[in-house]
């Protein structure tokens, strides 16, 4: 069977404030070189990764607004068109949705490829082996998700629980489980019947639109109006797109399709993903030394163990950090910050966004 | 008994690797605004200790010729001719040889108070009511030293023992004893016969002439070269200044003179001394919070303990720091380089200073 032509939409409207000093407003996790990608973005490793599978002309790319100009620099190869910018966030469903109306008008039978901006996957490969799984799936009329088989119990994802298998490494959806704690979560993991639910959906552009407008009827009459609107020139849509994200609920795709659509495929992805959640997270994925540091050439580690030092600062042009005697530390510096933590507190960089916030630190943040 | 007029010799050659990144070869320890005197450096505390016991116009500050400039610029007030630039680096007895035969030459009966210029006392006033005692010994033709009550085992220091009384707080010493073990240590404090060597003397100009005439003979025959050159010109002086620094020996002042005297008298001081010798020196004198960290106003403090954090960059302006679950650590800051350290290893900031060199990280000296 030929597949319809593939077209990718990444999710690049993110914000968080997990990877505070190096994330903020207007430079979000996805914009960061952090991870094994470095020193490329996030979001630069993703369309990378795809590969041939989806070329330049067919990946749409949904940010905020105020992210426009910094996400293109990111990906200069791709036309203005390309971006679709999000006056407010919304959640998924609008923007997904969004991207789905937009491709239905021209080409209906085309697959669409969700892809969060801000996940990492080590094997290339095995990525794209499972999104062309994922594409058939799609293209045969299931909408579709890569759900990745879990490492750990981890108490922070949502799960999906496989359903019947319908072809080798393919099963319907047997549910969306919400965030486990941890003893359910350690149960999901041993029983080997649940995967992590990692935000990527594949569909054809015409079953999103049809569910869409079965599940969520007020967004596609939005949506519909963006279509009238784009066939009488750009000012038109641009005005529609507007009072679209004025006047759509927010919710996400999850919520607000996904889990009252039946029938859904799901495929197992097995290929060293990580959301790269935290600084934790990525010193977990960083290239380390013999004692487990990840750091800067040129750094001075002496009797140290098990740190991440990121040097993020736009000219570090002859400086040194040096490390003494210190262990499971994170060390991040920025132009106007410096963070230095323990290691496993990395949730806790949160606590120091609100107290700068609390203080009126707006442009620290 | 009127006193005869009081002179302060700075002793400020000292380089030393141990405030790293802040000291470098060319911003030693005593430059640094470091312990309770900051913002001010060390030696600009010093002098400013001194009160009103010492007029400007009778400091002299020995320094090394490359230290010059920056020493100048930290004591303003001092006219030119209180700085004794030395061309090398000779250990003491040179330096204070050469203050002493300076003195000597205008006022014989002057006594000198040799002060190392990288010392803090928290107790000004006890200070200057310590040098003053042992200005009264001297005046009367004893060398002099004042000795520190000990606080600690200190392995660090030479230890001063006391011999028989002469007056209040004042004993002969009885020996000048070398950087005991630990086990020693604790004998010589749990004693009470035993102070700590701060390497301040107190004497006569000419009873120190008439010691190194004695005990350094060649060094004298040198000085008086430098004596006879001074009534031929400045130039012809520092050409003499030149080769003595040039054929002189590289002599302690302890081991060349004060170990080989008798009837040298010994003053107790207790004045909240400290030589400041590390990092953790520096947190243990610094001003601490409630859970016992230093920081610069308006870092970010989250769930840490008895840190020490230090921003010596030329511009710190809108900038934040940020601790994050963390004991223990000095965090230092340079424009040019970044030290996070276990405090307790202070120590071994040695060995980052030892890697930069060679690697040849000169600049970072």
């Amino acid at each position: 069977m030929n597949l319809p032509p593939l077209y990718a939409v990444v999710l690049a409207g993110g914000s968080g404030t997990r990877f505070w000093p190096a994330s903020r407003r207007l430079r979000p996790k996805q914009l960061l070189p952090i991870g094994p990608s470095a020193p490329l973005s996030l979001i630069r490793g993703v369309v990378d990764r795809l590969g041939g599978l989806v070329p330049p002309e067919r990946v749409l790319v949904a940010t905020g607004s105020h992210l426009l100009e910094a996400t293109r620099r990111e990906l200069p190869e791709l036309p203005p068109a390309a971006f679709l910018a999000e006056p407010r966030a919304r959640n998924t469903a609008p923007c997904i949705g969004w991207a789905a109306f937009v491709v239905a008008r021209r080409e209906p039978d085309a697959v669409l490829c969700v892809l969060p901006s801000d996940q990492h996957a080590t094997d290339a490969e095995a990525f794209r082996a499972a999104l062309a799984v994922a594409a058939t799936q799609a293209a045969a009329g299931r909408i579709t998700t890569i759900g990745v088989v879990p490492t750990r119990p981890e108490t922070g994802f949502g799960y999906l629980r496989k359903g019947a298998a319908l072809a080798a490494g393919v099963h319907e959806v047997g549910a969306f489980v919400e965030k486990p704690d941890a003893e359910r979560a350690r149960q999901y993991v041993a029983s080997g019947d649940y995967l992590w639910n990692a935000g990527m959906f594949i569909f054809r552009a015409r079953d999103m639109v049809a569910a869409i407008r079965r599940h969520l009827p007020a967004m596609a009459r939005l949506l519909d109006a963006v279509d009238e609107a784009a066939a009488l020139g750009e000012k038109a849509e641009q005005q529609a797109v507007a009072r679209f994200f004025e006047e759509t609920e927010s919710v996400s795709i999850d919520y607000g399709v996904m889990e009252k659509e039946s029938g859904l495929a799901l495929v197992v992805g097995d290929f060293g993903w990580s959301d790269l959640g935290s600084w934790e997270a990525a010193w977990e994925l960083a290239a380390r030394d013999a004692l487990g540091n990840a750091a800067p050439s040129g750094s001075v580690l002496v009797d140290s163990r098990r740190n991440l030092v990121a040097d993020l600062r736009s000219s570090a042009a002859g400086r040194v950090i040096a490390l003494v005697g210190v262990e499971d530390l994170v060390v991040v510096e920025t132009d106007d910050a410096l963070l230095v933590m323990r290691r496993d507190q990395s949730q806790a960089v949160r606590e120091v966004v609100d107290a700068l916030a609390a203080r009126g630190d707006a442009q620290l943040l």
